[in-house]
This record gives structure tokens, sequence and C-alpha cells, in this order.
């Protein structure tokens, strides 16, 4: 983790311009918690009355942060709030010491800000069973409210990243009712990538006015659509936290019935969970799972992300090899409904296998011509039912044991 | 697969001599199924009266001789029976075309020694979703039947082979009343190793006398005890089986009472599983994962298959890195019961994660030692209970990704 992994092949040209967002200030610094000569830490600051809703990792060791902001995420919205985040430490697994490091910043943000301890919800990520240096953070408190500024969105995500090799931001506008209403939010993640109810470290944040509750249940049912369907590499952090913050700055009033609103959020969250794939440890393609014709949505799922976390799918996909007969062993292992004989499987447009059969149609050089790309579509119909599922993942490469085990971390 | 993978490094120093077993005949050829220059088919012939009991892979894609075999095992035990395999080529996901295929190989064997097809068991192993050329092996079956050979079990051993850098194999002699039993058996398996509810290709014959309901709840019962507590890469094969011929030329009687029989039973699977492991793709380091103190077995169990598939572990592994806090993430995303604050990790002899917090003894250097090994243990302590499992798995290296990805299949 010392030097700084090359740019992934599937980053993006560049960071988007994201709008600012009434009531939402950043500041960022260089605390020195693990790495040096970066910034390590971003605070953003919170207008009074902003609801902030949650989706958190459901690991069974997860951090301190994560419990404190469990803890507090159904409070009271009345005041001022705010989100203080360090990169390279997650203070997971630090028992005791780690509530108490969680309460030293959540208190000092909270008197840097004036407002009440309460509303400062505090996520740290890196390294795993380390105590948290907390008073290099809090020594930073001052000069991180002496320089809030409304367009630090950029380099707030630049200070959460980790092993990212590119900082993860995505944006949407909506007109509601001849009103605009603005979405923005930044992510973190590239390894330990396997959200389960949650996700990595994302922050998004929108000028809306809306009801805490109406907030919590828009956020929880998108991110079961997108960042709970990523998977980079099996493994769920201890950290996976999503928060998100509507100041109502705008002064546009969103309800459960603004569909405009509820599809422009996910499409923002998809977004910054594709660039999480996108930004895979080792990954060089991004692969799109398929999976219809399911008993259930559930079912479905299963047999996805069984494809999606195969290490012989992956590498199969690694070597531009398109073989199928992985994806059938997949979905027979997966334990959701399957019968052999009325599975159908596609690689892009190409049908390669046919209810139990290997496709008449089959050319291994069509299939191989779609390997190369860099989008790789696999469609699996399991002929059962209604059932559907899309999921996303990256290929298992030489890159991702390199950076898991030719470096000691 | 096309040239030879080198040896892995955790292979035994030689193929161990194996007793022959009264009742049992070994034939091998070379069919040309799909490798040339080498063995690719084996006979054994079992004596009539022959005990067949068999354990097979749970996946809803299994493959035709899997489906047959299960069919078959039940029978009666009267006549002579066989057991014929072939490497490079599973027959799986081959639809009516793969059960065609295998009553072809079942009828020619019993043809070629007079006895019923219904006492045929078939197994193939290798690629995936390709037509089995059938006809290659019925045309070797008078050959093979011609060159039967108590003493051909090693040579059977090499002939099912197919990523394997080393052919594997086992025995024990128990003492009944005086009088002794043998046993020996051999195994395949490389990659596409997570068995459940059964194993790769193992045969196991034995001269006991053992009725078929018997010697079934002895196999089963050894079964969960070894081959379903290994892990290569977590991918389940469509075709994983275990048969055990009791073939009783001994004269010796063996009941569910003769433990010492059950217990050398176990032992040779055992060994046969752990020499899978050994050979697992890429493998540079055997893995023991002990979890105790879980709320029940099966908890044990889900913790620790969580620890022996997490590619974070695995890698860590490999790069002899005592990074116990992707055991804590592990087994905080396996869904079995767990409290971080009563957890507690070791490395070999050493407590590195004590209740929740990393121990006060921790010593970097002494783990780092431990993980320069070849025999790498963990262990780890829930706090919760009484529920014990222990699993074995292999690292996770660029070997694995080169034999998976970098040449297609």
């Amino acid at each position: 983790m010392g030097g700084t992994p090359p740019l992934s092949p599937l980053a993006p040209a560049a960071f988007p311009d994201l709008p600012e967002i009434g009531g939402v200030e950043f500041a960022t610094a260089e605390a020195g918690v693990k790495y040096k000569n970066r910034t390590d830490v971003m605070l953003a600051k919170l207008a009074p009355g902003t609801a902030v809703a949650g989706v958190f990792t459901r690991s069974a060791t997860r951090s301190a942060p994560v419990l404190d902001c469990q803890d507090k995420i159904g409070g009271d919205v009345a005041g001022g709030a705010a989100i203080i985040v360090n990169s390279g430490n997650s203070n997971a697994f630090t028992g005791k010491n780690g509530r108490e490091s969680v309460s030293r910043i959540t208190a000092a943000t909270a008197q840097a800000l004036g407002i009440e301890e309460a509303r400062v919800f505090s996520s740290s990520t890196g390294v795993i069973g380390e105590p948290l240096p907390h008073d290099r953070i809090t020594a930073k408190l001052d000069e991180l409210a002496g320089k809030l500024d409304r367009g630090g969105i950029a380099a707030a995500a630049r200070a959460i990243m980790t092993t990212d090799t590119y900082p993860k931001g995505a944006s949407a506008e909506v007109e509601i009712d001849g009103q605009t209403v603005k979405i923005a939010g930044i992510a973190k993640g590239s390894g330990m990538i396997a959200p389960d109810m949650a996700t990595m470290l994302v922050y998004i944040f929108t000028d809306a006015a809306i009801e805490r509750s109406v907030l919590q249940s828009m956020v929880s049912a998108n991110s079961d659509l997108t960042f709970n369907c990523i998977t980079v590499d099996s493994d769920t952090s201890t950290s996976d936290t999503l928060l998100c913050a509507a100041t109502g700055a705008s002064g546009v009033r969103v309800t459960e019935a603004n569909t405009g609103f509820i599809d422009a959020l996910r499409d923002v969250m998809l977004d910054l969970a594709h660039q999480v794939v996108r930004d895979g440890e080792g990954a060089t393609k991004f692969v799109q799972i398929h999976v219809g014709g399911a008993k259930s949505d559930a079912d479905a799922r299963t047999h996805a992300m069984s494809i999606a976390n195969s290490p012989l799918v992956k590498t199969a996909i690694a070597g531009e090899d398109p073989n199928w007969g992985r994806i059938v062993m997949a979905v027979g292992k997966s334990g959701a409904a399957a019968d052999r004989d009325l599975l159908s499987i596609w690689f892009g447009d190409n049908l390669v296998a046919d209810k139990g059969w290997r496709a008449e149609s089959y050319s291994e050089e069509a299939c191989a011509a779609h390997m190369k790309g860099e989008n790789i579509d696999i469609r699996v119909d399991l002929g059962l039912g209604g059932g559907t599922a899309t999921v996303w993942t990256c290929d298992l490469t030489h890159g991702y044991i390199s950076i898991n085990a030719d470096y000691r971390s």
C-alpha cells in the first residue's frame, strides 16, 4: 500500500464536474494517520435541518465508527450536522479503544463546528486491527473548520481513497414542479468489495428537502439495486458505509411520489457502484451478469453472485476465454434452483449454451471476439420462472495477486 | 492444460506403496479422449458380491455419469462389478448425448467383463460441455479386460489425472479379531475444488466384508470430516464422485461396531483429501484452519470455510503476511454468529488477537516466521460455545491465475 498503484485501465477519463449542493461545505487535511504527503481526512459540514440516512455493512465484526453511525442515524434532524472521514486506518477490531477514538473525533468535530455530537457521523477506512491515532485527526479540526468550502467535493473524494487508483464522483439534476434539485456523491473502494446491505464508503448530498424516514427508504431500496449488486472479490468489508444527506437548501420538497428523484438518486448510486468495480484491484474487464428465468429474484441474485464470485469464471474472463462450462459450474454450485436441461447462456449476443447443450450456432471465434472487449456481458436464462437479477464484477488477474500478496501490508 | 504443469512444491516425495486388495484388478489404456501420449482410461474390476457405496456432488448441473452412478448405487450386490473412468472430458452439460455416452460405455464394459450393466459405475473428468467421444473408450475395452492386474492401482491413479501434478494414493491396514483387512484408495483433483457432500474423483477399495448400507453410512460420515472439509478455490465441480468398494476377499466381516476400521478408512480419506489440497492449482502453502468456541459445529464450519475461501486471506498467506485483520473480516462476513469482543486468533502458537483486540503479546516477527513455513496453522476461538470445525485449504498465488487465465483451455 506504500506506492501509488497504476491507474486502473477501466478508469473514467476524468473526475466529473460535480455541482455544488446548497447547505454542504467540505474541507480536507493531511493528518498523517498512515499516509504521508497526501490528504487523509475530509470534513463535510451540513446545514441545520439536514436529514441524514445511512446503510451499513452487516459484518459481525463491523468497525467502531459503523456502530456509532448506526446508533445516531435515526436521531433528531434539527441542528447542524457533519461527516468526518479518515483513510489509512479503519478503526475496526480495536475494542474499547476503538469506541474511545470515535468519541474523541466526533466530540472534537462537534466542538469545532458548534453542533451536537449526536449529529456527527464518522467513518474510517484502511488497515484493520491497528489502534487509530485519533489525536492526529482531532489536532486538525480547527484547521478543517477554518477552510470549509462549498466547492471542495473533488478534494474530499481524494482524501478518502485507500487502494483506489482514482477518485469517484457522480451527480444528477432533477426538475420537480419547475424547480431543480441537485444530487452529488463520492465513493471509495477497490478491494474487500462484496457489500451486503450496504456499500463501501459513499457520501451523497442533495439540496432536496426530504423527511428522514422517506430518505432512508429511498436509499435502502436503491442500495439493493446498486451497491448490493457489485462484487470485486467476495470479501465483505468491516467498514462499509453509505450516508446520504438532504439539506433542503433548494426549498423543494421531495416525497415517495417523486419517482424522478428516486431514479436520479439510483443513477448516481449505480454510477458510483460501477466506478468501484472499475477500480477493482487488478481489474482489466468490467463484467455485467444478467440472470433471468429464475424461480424468484432472490434465486436469480444467488446465481448471478455465484457466477460473479467464482475464481474460475473470473480468471477465464481475465484470459479472454469464453469458457462457458465454468458458468454452468457456477450455476450448479450456487444452491438456488436450476435445471441443467433448461439452462441457456449468452456471451454478448452469442448464444453458447441452449437448453442444456452447446448451441447449434456456437462460434468459438465470435465469443472469443466478445471476450477481447473491455466490457463483458454474460446472460443466463434458467427457463424456470420470472425472476431476474443483474450484478457487476471485474476479472481476477495477476494484478489482484500482486496487490494483495506480493507486498506486506 | 496442454503442457505438463510443474510439480506442486507441496507434493509428497513419492507415490506410496499401496497394498493389493483381494477382489480388485486394474487396467489402464491410452484412449486419446483428449490427451495424447498418456493413459486416460482406467478400469477396476470388482469380484462378485462387492458392496459399492458412493457420495456425489450436489451441483444442480451434475454430469451424466454422476447421475447414472446415483441411479445404480443402491442396487443388488450379487454379481461382479466394475468402475470405468476417463480423464480429459467430464461429459457434463452434454444433455441427451451425455446420457447416451454413459450408456454406451457402461454397456461395453459389462459385455467385456460378463457382468450386469447395472453394476458398472462410470466417471468422467475434464472439460465441461464438450461431447464425449465415447467410441474411443469403448474401442479399448477388450484391451483393458485383457490386461487386468491386481498390482495396477498406481497406474490407475495416473490415468485419472487432469491438472493434477502428481498421482494421489493412500492406504491402511486394520487388525480385526486377529485378522488383517486392507484399505487402498486413489484420488484426483487440483482445481474446481470445494466439494459439497462429496469430493473429487476418489476410489477406495477394501477387502473387508461390509454390508452395502453399512459401508454407505461409514463413507458418508467420514466424507463430512474429510473431503467436505477441503477447498482450493470455492468452486464446486460438476463431477465430484467418491466410490468405495468392499470386496469381502479377506473373509473378515466389518460392522458399525468396528470403530478401528472406520477410523482407518477416515485416515485414508483424510490423507487423500490433504493430497488434493497440496496439489491445489498454484498452491505453495498447506493451510489448516481450526475454529472453536462456536455456537454449533455448523457455525464453526461456516466461519472456517469463509476464512478458507477468502481471496484476501489466501493472498495474504501467499505473501507470507500475518494479516490477521483479514481473518476478522472473513469471520465477520460469514453470516454465522460471532461477537467481535470475544474473538481470539492464533497463527501457529502465536496469539495475535485476544478477545476483540490485538494481543498484548503480539509479535509481528514471530508471526511472520510462522507464515514463512510450508504448513500454516490458523486457529480462531469465538468464545460463544462448544462448536468446532477443522478445514484445509491452500494459498492463492500467481500460479492459480496462470493456470486458469493465461492459457486458453
